[in-house]
């Protein structure tokens, strides 16, 4: 009926192709690739990289939304897919093929520059590749264009239309209902949790990985586990999906956390609509959308009780010397056990959010030029100090734990933040939808719950904003008091409060 | 100096980005591809195979080679380069992109109709995908053009300036003096192998194997080993060359031989230079003269009685209850059982070649027309009545035991025996050149004959033809009596002829 929107589609997909390929060539790079690959990789990976941004930018892509745009009769969907396309379009178009070829380059060799950095305690290995990323991020901000803040230009990378002003409300928020809030926790009695780092042998760990994953309703035939020292989620369309996780013999939290949080993203990715491949409606909405689907099974689901009583029988039988005489609650306890700590992923459900409120600001403040790349160990000691009261001892447990800013992604850490409160906001909704779920999540029944989630967010893919969409599910936009609500309800009775 | 060389080096480095991307996607889709990704990878290759087959016949490319042919003051290998740059422009000229597009989809579909295929033994499964892929390639021997016979048209691809015409010399001196000289074996006293099929733990294997690869030279800073069904090199530039082995815990030789034979190949292309990359001097001459490598290091190597005397006694140590009591030379008698079987991939390397004798008369019967696609399984199993004695029990061991012809790979086969051919010629020269290679071997070090093959063969990629490579080399065009010699000396020893 509409040739031209045949063509886009088609157009789209191809687009997907290149980027999916690209996808599958950073998976590798991150689980496979030997040591002197990582020259050659990061040239393969810029090539792509332009040529998806060639094919987005052509004058054929440009005539073809500029019909499509002026034309009546697409369904809703189909006019949410040209809209979103002519958005990126434009955006792109902004931005030169040199540009897009040398930022790819510039970031592969800044990820190597920073595992080197960080293997080594040595921040000075990082400094010039980060700095360069830096001077390139802001010439991207420059070409791109914002109103308010650099940084607004940045952020709409992962958050789109999120603004610089708003997450500035967010984050005092955060710093004075949520500080108060853990200094009060602080002055209780502590939970136990010393039998978290006892020893659990790595295989058995790994098959109890699987089996969550499984009762997630993560699909093995559209995806697979895989180890890497980062734990991360990629998709090469939803009918592969794939996850990585990591495992510490001396602490359990490391692999269980993770893999549920990344199986999370993974249900997302593949509860997106194949039939959609390639346009923005089989596209995840936003990065703060994406964190909230693992942050919501992760922590909602996952560091419940009811969750727990549906699995630690399991993990009684697997771990028995370590768990004997630990109760379901005992343990429900002690893996909510909040504790200012070093390193971000490590973090529990709380102070995890100082760990972003100092990389927010510290982004925020290396975006206006009032700190420079240099100042960063001292800048970001300092902060630790202050919020967490925590001495950093080394860098790589300091200013070079995280991979993201090896890929200039300058203004991704407020998006977990975001995800972990829209996550309560959605979970609330559910709650009320779903009658009976706590008892389902105690008896096992993940599905739906996850049903839940392909029908009300899922499907849409970027059909809303995240904004719309919130709006659209819960009646409202994102409300910090839900996650407030929740904290003090849920630490109200592990802390006796 | 030459400003068009450098432009043109630059693009034959982003059509090689594309192609190993391309590999890269290829290894992963054997490796880990889980059920349900395969048709959206199918998608993913075809788009960037139309990408690579693009980028190399546009305007710009067809203006340069145009430009440095007529050139003065290139150097011998930057001429090289541009002489067979310029032969596969033209040759890809003449493939227009959607027939690249449309053969990429359909190899990948039969890929998977293949594997169908042989899972559930029945061979119609396979049979229209196949007939698709035959009439396609016919189509493509058309497209390219050919002198003699349309079968040169499909060689060319896998063996460049290969002619049917010699082929069919060549298989004919295989079917007069091999089949004679098996005859003769066959009527001696037989060897006895029994204990290369007692239980070999998987693991132990595993490790023997990467303890093999260490000693022939292979680089695991470049490349790693995976297990993967059909065993396979694979090059993402000389930086990244990876192989992957099977194992059968009940033959010795599974293990064994592939991952020597794969050694083989990836010393070939760890041994290119990677400041060619992507030229045709940074690039294998052909598979032939690939296969000379891989054989010379599984056969004339690994299958002879100094390899073993360096490396029984790690072996025994590993399976020391298997082997208790089995001198070396039973061993090495052992491992060069000639014994007719149903297997390719597992024949001793004088029935190898009925195999592909075999095989090329099929594929020529094939393109000729003579033989229709739903005759296949019963000509193949004619023939191997007819040539080795052996009823075929099933199609899964028969018709379909090689992936070849679901990757349109006709013409392939051949190279196989070629490889073999010219792998005992090289030796022969390397053992004049090299004074104590016997001995070196014996005593485990193999170091110096990678050496004479990395400055005699490795370093020159494409920059001479196979045929002339092996008169540089040997100082004589390929020459099958070199083979018959060596094969009546070694298997007169073990058979005591």
């Amino acid at each position: 009926m509409n040739n031209n929107y045949t063509i886009f589609k088609e157009k789209m997909s191809k687009i997907a192709d290149i980027n999916f390929a690209t996808s599958v060539l950073n998976w590798d790079q991150e689980v496979n690739l030997p040591p002197n690959a990582a020259k050659i990789r990061s040239k393969q990976l810029a090539t792509l990289s332009g040529l998806a941004h060639e094919q987005f930018t052509n004058n054929e892509m440009g005539d073809l939304l500029e019909d499509l745009s002026a034309k009546n009769g697409l369904s809703e969907r189909e006019r949410a897919n040209v809209t979103e396309a002519k958005k990126t379009y434009i955006k792109y178009k902004k931005k030169p093929n040199a540009f897009v070829v040398k930022l790819s380059e510039s970031v592969s060799k800044a990820y190597f520059a920073w595992h080197k950095a960080k293997e080594s305690n040595d921040f000075s290995i990082f400094e010039p590749a980060l700095n360069k990323l830096v001077d390139l991020k802001l010439e991207e901000a420059e070409l791109i264009g914002f109103d308010d803040h650099p940084y607004d230009a940045l952020l709409d990378e992962f958050e789109p239309n999120a603004k610089t002003k708003d997450l500035d409300v967010l984050f005092k928020d955060v710093k004075n209902q949520l500080v108060d809030f853990v200094q009060i926790l602080a002055k209780q009695q502590q939970v136990e949790d010393k039998w978290l780092y006892y020893n659990y042998d790595k295989d058995k760990q790994w098959n109890f990985g699987i089996d969550l994953l499984k009762q997630m309703g993560y699909d093995f035939n559209s995806g697979r586990q895989d180890l890497s020292p980062h734990p991360f989620t990629t998709s090469f369309g939803a009918s592969d999906v794939r996850v990585t996780t990591r495992i510490n013999e001396n602490d359990f939290n490391e692999m269980t956390w993770s893999c549920i949080h990344e199986g999370g993203h993974a249900l997302y990715e593949q509860g997106l609509l194949i039939e959609d491949y390639g346009l923005p409606t089989g596209n995840a909405i936003s990065l703060g959308i994406h964190e909230s689907q693992s942050r919501l099974w992760e922590n909602n689901v996952g560091r419940s009780l009811a969750y727990w009583k549906a699995n630690y029988h399991n993990l009684q039988n697997l771990f028995g010397e370590n768990l004997k005489g630990i109760s379901v609650e005992d343990f429900y306890k002690s893996i909510n056990k909040v504790q200012p700590s070093l390193i971000r992923t490590n973090a529990d459900e709380l102070t995890y959010h100082f760990h972003i409120l100092i990389r927010y600001e510290i982004e925020k403040e290396l975006i206006e030029g009032n700190i420079a790349v240099g100042e960063l160990p001292e800048v970001w000691n300092a902060k630790y100090k202050d919020y967490l009261n925590i001495e950093v001892p080394d860098h790589a447990q300091g200013v070079l734990q995280d991979i993201h800013w090896s890929h200039g992604a300058f203004g991704y850490f407020p998006t977990y933040s975001l995800g972990s409160f829209y996550a309560v906001q959605f979970f609330d909704k559910a709650k009320q939808d779903i009658p009976g779920l706590e008892s389902q999540i105690e008896q096992g029944n993940l599905l739906e719950l996850l049903a839940w989630l392909r029908t009300n967010i899922h499907q849409y893919g970027k059909m809303y904003s995240a904004d719309e969409l919130c709006k659209k599910v819960t009646g409202k936009s994102l409300d910090f008091s839900h996650f407030m609500d929740y904290a003090k309800n849920k630490y109200a009775g592990i802390y006796n409060l």
